[in-house]
């Protein structure tokens, strides 16, 4: 049932949400999982510096945040080695995407992405009217000849791709992103999701250079920092475009609480190297676990293993749903032929012995059904 | 410098933001405000309980916060005696209003306002290409007769009220926004603003009717529930509606710390009780303050007083400035004849005693210049 009101965009937009949360199926499971391993969140948690700073600034949540997000923009600028005018900070990467297509994305306007890549992207362009053109992915990377192609041939507004890549965990090294920046129309922006950036030691980032007029990159305190419940990431891009920001976006949309945390969680590195080698550690575990139940790891810079299942979607598919109903809350890539695959993420050894153990039974059940 | 690549809508929009944060003026003047009283935030503090709440929440901020929002969607069905389906919380009324827009509001749409009303609203109404149409005040209250005459001649897809009001702290009582509602033209929606229904007894807030197809009321934690660095709010109205928000919205927008800390906060009534007392005490406060230095209060439903400085907008802008020279924030309203006046948000006894001594100071340095 729409509403008669509606313009004509939102009238058809689908009723469709980009992910259903974990909450959702436990309350519908009426049991909670066990394991959390499925939207790659970091259950090695933030770093404790950043949950004092959170838990005092509880105290605080009676004033408005500071609408121009300044201290931690002077933060990540001086962190980054940029100015501070090429830093926009939002509500996490989710919300910043948002904006960014409503600022360069007309009705009607071409976005390419690859197929199978980010939904809530997808989402985004559908919402403000633009036409999404996938190209798909290339030996279980995006194929960066082919959004380059394809950007060409539709005269696209804007390019998305994550690096390194969600859901198949796969990276380009710097020197390649850089040759790839390079040759983008300049007509064309490039939207740089780089959500995974901190969590491992792959070379996938170029150097900062947030005065190309084609490229927007954006970070998350997500991910690595292990704060996905505090909504909070930045985009990085050149002056006039994140200037731009503040004609549409939420002024007072990041809570204090966030932006309290997000500069404690950057000012303790030597957790965030704890972090790295929790998560490489834990890749091991999940791709050893994997393997002895005959399931192929691919190779990953991110905090989370794609494993090759050996079978098409529908048998992937009836692993996850095993697995959610021995208490192990995973997800998967939405489109062949990744679909053969499942994604797990990194989590402490609590969740690895859960995995170990429900795997084996979930392989099982997918097969004799 | 605008980016030459932003749609047409994009690049019309003015560079000016509705608000600029008293921390922007704190950098500026290298001193920190001694009262915090301009943003009509209570600094009487979130309810202990909600604090503790948020406190425990931070260890769990690695989770991604429920897109549902189920468990306060519930509490806050339960609280209100009505469906769940009707309500959709948001970052703040804020990002809720931003949605609202968005999906009733094309280029070219009519919109009607009062002028001197809320400026974010007028920012995203000017956002998504709406035209915004404004009716004046009359007695220093929204004008129902004056709005709905212009909705009518404009075919307005929306109009917005607030009450009680910001930034006058007039009110209409209930039966006459059940009244106004009856009037609306079914091809438009009345935008509710409720921000300040909590702050005190006044019976300003019309039974709840959410299947009523042409309204949508917003609720806020930022106000009386004091959480506005927690960013939360709640929007209610027909299914339909508040349905449609699923297909735009930022569903992994809200935290989880402030989803944790509403809940509590929600449940804590005896603290709300005690918070609308101590905004009443605080009314009498500053009112006799302004009386005692020869400024009239005006009548208030909310946890600010507007007060008549007796001249023009000039002299209470010099009062507001020089009142922030003495360390204390304050606003004031934006438009004549409204901005005869400044505003000042209620806070506890050394907030009073801070304003008490700063205000004949300021008058007479207002009156001197």
């Amino acid at each position: 049932m729409s509403d008669p009101r509606l313009t004509s965009l939102a009238a058809a937009l689908p009723d469709t949400v980009p992910f259903v949360g974990p909450e959702a199926q436990e309350r519908a499971a009426k049991a909670a999982f066990r394991a959390r391993l499925g939207a790659n969140e970091s259950p090695f948690g933030p770093s404790p510096r950043a949950v004092e700073a959170m838990a005092r600034a509880a105290q605080d949540a009676w004033m408005y945040p500071d609408p121009e997000n300044h201290e931690l923009r002077q933060s990540l600028a001086q962190h980054h080695g940029i100015g501070a005018d090429h830093i926009v900070v939002g509500a996490g990467i989710d919300g910043l995407l948002g904006s960014t297509v409503r600022l360069l994305v007309d009705r009607g306007d071409a976005v390419v992405t690859s197929d199978g890549a980010y939904p809530t992207f997808n989402y985004h362009v559908a919402g403000f009217g633009g036409v999404l053109h996938k190209v798909t992915y290339r030996d279980d990377a995006e194929d960066l000849d082919a959004l380059l192609d394809k950007a060409v041939e539709m005269d696209a507004k804007l390019i998305y791709l994550s690096n390194p890549d969600n859901p198949m965990g796969s990276w380009h090294d710097a020197d390649s992103i850089a040759a790839f920046i390079d040759r983008i129309p300049e007509t064309c922006v490039l939207v740089l999701d780089e959500a995974y950036a901190e969590c491992s030691a792959a070379r996938s980032a170029p150097a900062w250079a947030p005065e190309h007029p084609n490229v927007i990159r954006f970070r998350t305190f997500s991910k690595a920092y292990g704060m996905a419940g505090a909504r909070i990431g930045y985009a990085v891009g050149p002056k006039s475009l994140i200037g731009a920001f503040g004609k549409v976006r939420n002024h007072f949309g990041v809570s204090r609480i966030a932006q309290t945390g997000a500069l404690a969680a950057l000012a303790d590195t030597d957790y965030l190297d704890e972090v790295r080698e929790m998560i490489a550690h834990s890749v091991e575990r999940i791709s050893a676990i994997g393997r002895a139940n005959g399931l192929q790891p691919l190779p990953t810079a991110t905090n989370f293993v794609t494993l090759e299942c050996g079978r098409d979607g529908d048998f992937a598919r009836r692993v996850l749903t095993s697995l959610a109903e021995r208490g192990v809350f995973i997800r998967m890539p939405g489109v062949a032929p990744l679909d053969r695959c499942i994604r797990i993420s990194c989590g402490p050894e609590r969740d690895m012995v859960t995995l170990k153990q429900a795997l084996p039974i979930a392989l099982e059940m997918a097969t004799k059904k």
